[in-house]
């Protein structure tokens, strides 16, 4: 059985074949253009599908479903997407209906941050958790939740907005309008913003010289660190510490067995682990803390697994 | 089919003849007699339970099983009550077989908050809701996690520790050790503590007259904000906010159909409703805050039904 899963993303749509075991058969890319609107970002969509299963060598009769994983909010049932900021033109576009039109094979839309969990808990860094939580460090801070080996999507489909936990009240302005939210702390974008206060400050870093030539990010930060920077450390202890926070604040909520980070900034290491590890045992529960492993992602393709995973599981459950 | 639901206190142990419909046929209550140790109690709990199924006119044949709701941690599976603060003695005691050797009836042990919550969902305030999220306000916080009609216990039955979410990391140090937690500005231990700093400020207020009399509780502050004093009504808007970030939270995770308080501050109406609804509506998202509904708990024996009704879960699902 093949399933293919396609990736919605602003600047790139991903998609590639998967087995039922979660391994990927082939794989393409291709430019989203979406500024030419909805209908042609679909047909992209469909298009990328096609080339995905022609370089499998697969007819289209054998191919399962397809599984879309597209930013939200959305409905998974209906397969619309409501809503998508990045994508001009995106209001309540029938995802499903559109690409069963096209391909004539059975679609399931999945909002693209549980895919990506869904991935990593079923041939990732969470495979065998009664209880995932993932949380995806980038612009913003996305989350999926995964509970008996289902994705926790909320009777509107909008459940598992982990970037949007308060974790000081009173706290930095956050993009969705309130204060204080841990996105607004430990997104990349809270990460370079925290770092340019820094030296904005005054503070002697070896990111300085660097700047003359490149723009400030958190990989940047993540490189002086682990070449010995004090500031770039610092910044990185005090992001892990902020995701250690909202971090322990999910481990007394959900005794989850893994809590997978992914996104550039995982790839950090140690100088971004220690730090939350350090924070969630000083602040969650015991037999919780003791439970828990905090690990980085590790699917390159999670977004494609991920939406081929949901289509599969929800096929099944048809 | 009847099951008997026993509540453990640290102060009363109440025990009750619950139908298949959640309805409670008979309710006793005995003092638990904590000092005489773990053995004694489950004396006291045999007695109980013995008592309601007299009161109910029933032979144990008719008793297709016991649940007993307690304080945790605990290990639900195994039917044993790993720890108790508030029970001298109580280390690792084997509650279910215990009670079974006594009875002869097949009993499931659950944790009392979520025992609680079940009761709330199955026949009280969050009646069909696909997820419902319940926090208890007392000494503590206290919580409860029900989706898709279950208990939402974590891999080891310490899940729902949702007092203990941080709602500002550097905050008033919490029971658990940690700062800032919900319970340490939420619990009506709180409340009395920041009413107890603005009367010490200084602050004028009808409380005061009474504190001649009476101890500063919870209710008389209530009270008080009922007859319109200002200082009262502000103290249960301050608290009512704080709960309101960490409400918000949770609607941001787990997009809840039903939010229930439940404990004594529940009945202040909506000199806290009403603050609680104000701060989740300016933080959390717009789906998932159009969907939830933040109400009080209905149910006077929560504790008896919730025990009945998770035992009764257990049974069928053997």
């Amino acid at each position: 059985m093949h399933v293919i899963g396609v990736d919605l993303g602003a600047t790139n749509i991903k998609a590639g074949v998967v087995g039922e075991s979660g391994n990927v058969v082939t794989r393409v890319s291709l430019e989203t253009e979406a500024d030419l609107g909805p209908d042609h970002v679909i047909d992209r969509m469909a298009l990328s599908a096609n080339q995905a299963r022609m370089e499998a060598d697969l007819e289209w009769s054998q191919v399962s479903a397809v599984g879309v994983g597209a930013p939200g909010p959305l409905n998974c049932k209906q397969g619309i997407v409501i809503m998508a900021p990045n994508l001009s033109g995106w209001e309540n576009i029938h995802v499903s209906e559109k690409m069963q039109e096209r391909l004539q094979v059975k679609t399931f839309l999945e909002n693209d941050a549980n895919a990506a969990a869904f991935a990593e808990y079923w041939v990732g860094a969470g495979t065998g958790a009664a209880c995932m939580i993932q949380l995806t460090l980038g612009t913003g801070v996305g989350g999926g939740i995964v509970m008996n080996g289902q994705v926790w999507r909320g009777p509107d489909d909008c459940a598992g907005e982990l970037g949007h936990v308060p974790i000081r009240w009173d706290g930095v302005r956050c993009g969705c309008g309130a204060n204080g939210c841990v996105e607004a702390y430990a997104s990349a974008t809270a990460l370079v913003r925290i770092a340019q206060e820094k030296l904005d400050a005054g503070a002697k870093s070896s990111i300085s010289d660097r700047l003359r030539y490149e723009p400030l990010t958190a990989k940047l930060v993540a490189d002086e660190a682990h070449a010995g920077d004090e500031l770039a450390l610092a910044i990185y202890r005090e992001v892990g510490t902020y995701l250690g926070v909202a971090i322990a604040g999910f481990v007394n909520i959900f005794n989850p067995d893994k809590v997978v980070i992914s996104g550039g900034m995982a790839q950090a290491g140690e100088i971004l682990f220690g730090p939350i590890r350090e924070e969630v045992t000083a602040r969650a529960m015991a037999p919780a803390t003791d439970r828990v492993e905090i690990v980085p992602a590790i699917l390159a393709d999670a977004g494609v697994i991920g939406a081929a995973g949901c289509a599969l599981q929800r096929l099944k459950e048809e």
